[in-house]
């Protein structure tokens, strides 16, 4: 089962066409402001979560009455809306392949690393393989290690490998700037490198990778 | 010696009435299509480093007319804008103590990664106590183990913690959100604390932390 998720990052940010796209989606899930964003654009979320300190009690009271499954917690711990919202998809949709995750980037930066950095938790490493991020700018996916395929994305130019962990022969066979098998003590951000082509291939043995792919 | 550093990123996200400050600013250096921006805004930078393959054949000559030392280096390796000009200042300014980075982050993350992970690197760690990267939402500085005293910076509200290695015995005693002596063995952004007041302080043992100040 896919999961299309909003979390209340900059609207500026998300996919040009955004909403308008989003109405022909399925099964989306509110995080905070972004429940109240759905809701105001015609979509209702299955599942609304967060501390919604940031909503006014107007909003509040209609993400109560218009979703059906609607989890407001003011205490909501030391986790981020995006955490605490798949925390709860996990929950309510055991058998979730996929959570294509938007909002979750922007302007502060603090917020868009710990997007990125979530999938390292242990509690959430369930879905390292799982979430996607998508921005105007930008997709990300995460790696275990393996052997992978992949395809250029429409719009994208660049693609970039980023070992978030300690990470075990990194090879680049096929990409513009190829790389033979390295390894890598700590987080670095190999930018810039393109595809030829509309496919390439990349292998490690150890850690988690993050690819993106981005335009400017 | 402290050196103002402009590279090419989005402009849109520089900080509010970036380029009137910047005219009362001296010490200017232009990566890349940043030296062509500070010129056009009448201010002559007394470094340009860059490969300028996004730049016209006019700002190029622009550049090399205008700017004393225009180093343009069509074959820049497998570092970045940054990076480059990081190298340079180093050489023509060995007594630098200070390098505030604009520009160095926006709308592409795998650029904006390599900005925030570059001083872990060998080459560039001798920055890595001396740069602090400045745009409309953010402040970011990089530390070594020890004591610290935060002064909270005008306009902006939140406060986080970044580990950017494995960390030792992160402490932070006098935030909104405290946190007794913990260790982190994968990067992590504690995001979202706050000051109480107008300072925090913080100490750990190990690692590198980068520690971001924020605002909507």
């Amino acid at each position: 089962m896919l999961i299309n998720l909003l979390v209340g990052g900059p609207e500026a940010v998300l996919p040009s066409g955004f909403y308008e796209w989003a109405q022909t989606q399925p099964n989306w899930v509110g995080a905070d402001q972004g429940a109240v964003r759905l809701l105001a654009h015609g979509i209702t979320p299955c599942l609304a979560v967060g501390d919604f300190d940031s909503s006014t009690a107007q909003e509040i009271a209609m993400v109560q009455q218009q979703i059906k499954r609607a989890v407001i917690d003011p205490q909501k711990d030391d986790i981020t809306d995006t955490e605490m919202a798949l925390r709860y998809i996990r929950h309510d949709f055991p058998g979730v392949t996929q959570v294509n995750i938007f909002g979750a980037t922007g302007a502060r930066m603090d917020q868009l690393l710990a997007n990125l950095l979530f999938v390292l938790k242990p509690e959430f490493e369930y879905f390292l393989d799982k979430v996607k991020l998508y921005d105007r700018n930008n997709t990300v996916s995460f790696y275990r290690p393996g052997q992978y395929t992949l395809v250029k994305e429409q719009g994208m130019k660049y693609l970039a490998f980023v070992p978030l962990t300690p990470v075990q022969g990194l090879e680049l066979p096929d990409e513009k700037y190829r790389l033979p098998k390295t390894d890598f003590l700590l987080p670095i951000s190999l930018s810039s490198n393109e595809f030829i082509g509309n496919k390439g291939h990349f292998t490690f043995s150890r850690g988690v990778v993050a690819v993106i792919q981005s335009c400017d």
